[in-house]
């Protein structure tokens, strides 16, 4: 067995992540059944939107607060947090900050908003 | 806003790890839609099965080879890959290791395959 088939399919996080060059641009990297996962690199203000699926929220580097319409939750790297279905939700990081993200294909990037923001799933299928 | 609130919902993973004290014993800590996110503690061996539904597996901490029939992935922490549905598999780890799971409900721990180490979803769903 060489090195090569040892790695095929294996994806590293950090190695992943190291690429990433725009804010706000999940990126896809791993599919599973009906889902997809996601990286993305953050800082500053999202925008309030909300998704006909559940989303989950694994923070890999920095903090994250997810602003919600009644409360607020913090996360720290290597904690997660499912925003669920229909809930208005913004995520905010005051300092860059690298999500992993599991979500419906079907997911739309800030639900039924289009906006400067806004990422299309073939943006976020573009190989990094 | 009390840190209480702040907390709501947080799943620490570290801290949830530290409470597996049953190897090869996957525990639910989270649930997006269709699909549980489990934590498993492993050393040794598992068993040779396959799934209808693809299995994704992130290693937190340790190693782990995710012995396939025609070859093996070896997996270190911040690592993940997906195995198919309908791919035998086996995982074996030298340490312990600890992993992140994200499996489709219905996804049986062992596939068709009764075994001791079987751990149906009711022993899954244990609360931590």
């Amino acid at each position: 067995m060489t090195d090569e088939k040892n790695r095929k399919g294996v994806v590293n996080l950090k190695e992943k992540a190291a690429l990433l060059t725009e804010l706000w641009s999940p990126r896809v990297v791993g599919e599973v059944d009906d889902s997809y996962v996601k990286i993305a690199k953050i800082k500053g203000e999202f925008t309030w939107h909300d998704h006909q699926e559940d989303e989950f929220f694994l923070v890999l580097d920095g903090q994250l607060d997810i602003h919600m319409q009644d409360h607020t939750v913090r996360l720290n790297a290597g904690e997660f947090y499912v925003v669920p279905k229909g809930v208005m939700h913004n995520p905010k990081a005051s300092e860059e900050c690298v999500v992993l993200l599991f979500e419906k294909k079907t997911t739309a990037h800030t639900g039924n908003v289009q906006e400067d923001m806004t990422r299309d799933l073939s943006e976020q299928l573009r190989p990094l």
